[in-house]
């Protein structure tokens, strides 16, 4: 009679109901032969507030979880209510995952390592020189905080806001030493022809967002173009950038390299990147094929 | 890709961290290859107060439990909180499971139903006419329901608090037809020699409070004597009754039956009770096995 505790975590945010990443984890866990629950924890649907996000933490580890993912609209909120943050989580000013664990509630990004580890290992060897962001969100912020750690040696950053735009241009400048600029979406056809690549960190492109975010007249085959939107995986941005000869990374490697990089703080294992690869894929086909389903 | 979708479930009371209920369930949920996770949730060592039961049964859902048992000191706390009742439960007005379902929080009383199978297949064909209790606190409570609805004709409560003696007579004679009578412990030498039965509810021979419930010379062969105490599995009581010529039932049947009961709400499923019980009595084997270690 082995007892090996199971891992009890949590994705709690607005909307997560239908969020891939309990089940990617769970499948990663079974996979491992680790026993590992992981319940969407939806503030929308049980109608909680962002702001109790505190409260959610102390219930939490009350009833025994090990772990919470955080998403938004609480990855800000929750950084006042942790025991400690990870240097490179604090600087960001975002927490995306909460260890409960005996040295207290300790928090983590997974969204910084993870989009660094998808371009590194999802694009390799493509220059870093000069790099457009397009969205100066949540997503965003954590996204240019990985380039910029990868080595990225000019960064400008867009956004429809232009506050929002200087506030991560100016923040990002106060933590790293590459050139950080801000630009509008007007001189994105001069912007994107001298760059090696462009990150896409809008909604644009997803189910309810259809559509590019700028005109794909302007790609090119010198240039690179990450996505972060994976539902779909094959954004028209995407496409239209593989039909113009530039090399691509789909959404889906950073939200499975967060997911990685969350479920080895977690467990203290390390997963199988290559198989969450696999098992994300095959949820997102799964759900694919259920939205493909006649009403 | 298949989503199985796992159980999750916590135990709630005072001192439950080492219960051996979690351990139980998971053994059996892994033997029928069900993903089950199941917490203490220890209100001693969390600083809450079994006053907060409902909140705890508000977070539980939110979190995404599936059930809670409840256990001292929250059994009868529990029940203005619950949106309905399993009519066993209400009339014994001491809950010790909890579903948290679609169709709100519906509570049961598995600790009654779990002592009336232990005793009718522990101790198959036993006598019931004339029984005496020892004990008439919660857990003797739900016992002296189990045993009128079994069939005892004639129970005696005995308890070393009169008036609490007094009121579970009170209330088990509103409900069944039997002759309940309340009696103190100077009368037990003339009731057990008449007797056919004695079931033992007190905390005397767990480890904290060993020695017997009372004079050992009063056992004769014509008395069944049931014990609730499981740890250890083999009280002095036991013994002495054994040594006696009794027939006797250990504590482990009712803890392993209210745990059958308690799954099978929880899961749908119908457990194994003979693999529950021996994975119980490897449960304690192991606790014994590590009480014996030097510290």
């Amino acid at each position: 009679m082995t007892a090996v505790r199971p891992f009890l975590v949590g994705l709690v945010g607005s909307g997560v109901t239908p969020s891939l990443t309990p089940p990617l984890h769970m499948a990663e866990a079974a996979a491992l032969g680790i026993p590992y629950v992981y319940r969407p924890v939806d503030i929308d649907r049980l109608g909680l507030r962002a702001e109790q996000i505190g409260e959610i933490l102390r219930w939490a580890r009350a009833l025994g979880f090990d772990a919470l993912n955080v998403t938004h609209p609480a990855k800000q909120l929750v950084l006042e209510h942790l025991d400690a943050v990870d240097p490179v989580a604090a600087a960001l000013g975002a927490v995306n995952t909460v260890l409960l664990g005996p040295d207290g509630d300790v928090g983590f990004n997974t969204d910084t390592s993870g989009f660094a580890t998808a371009l590194s290992t999802g694009l390799p060897g493509v220059t870093l020189d000069d790099v457009v962001l397009l969205g100066a969100g949540g997503a965003g912020s954590a996204v240019a905080d990985a380039l910029l750690r990868l080595g990225v040696a000019h960064l400008t950053v867009v956004d429809v806001d232009p506050a929002r735009a200087g506030a991560l241009a100016e923040s990002l400048r106060q933590r790293h030493t590459a050139a950080v600029a801000v630009a509008g979406s007007a001189e994105l056809p001069g912007l994107l022809r001298r760059a090696d690549g462009v990150v896409h960190c809008t909604p644009t492109g997803m189910a309810a967002h259809p559509g590019t975010p700028f005109d794909p007249q302007l790609l090119h085959p010198g240039l690179w173009v990450a996505d972060i939107v994976y539902r779909p995986l094959e954004t028209e941005l995407l496409r239209a950038a593989r039909a113009a000869g530039c090399r691509t990374l789909d959404g889906g490697h950073m939200a499975v390299h967060q997911a990685v990089d969350a479920f080895a703080l977690i467990t203290g294992r390390t997963p199988d990147a290559a198989r969450m690869g696999r098992h994300f894929r095959d949820l997102v086909g799964a759900e694919r094929a259920d939205l493909a389903l006649p009403a």
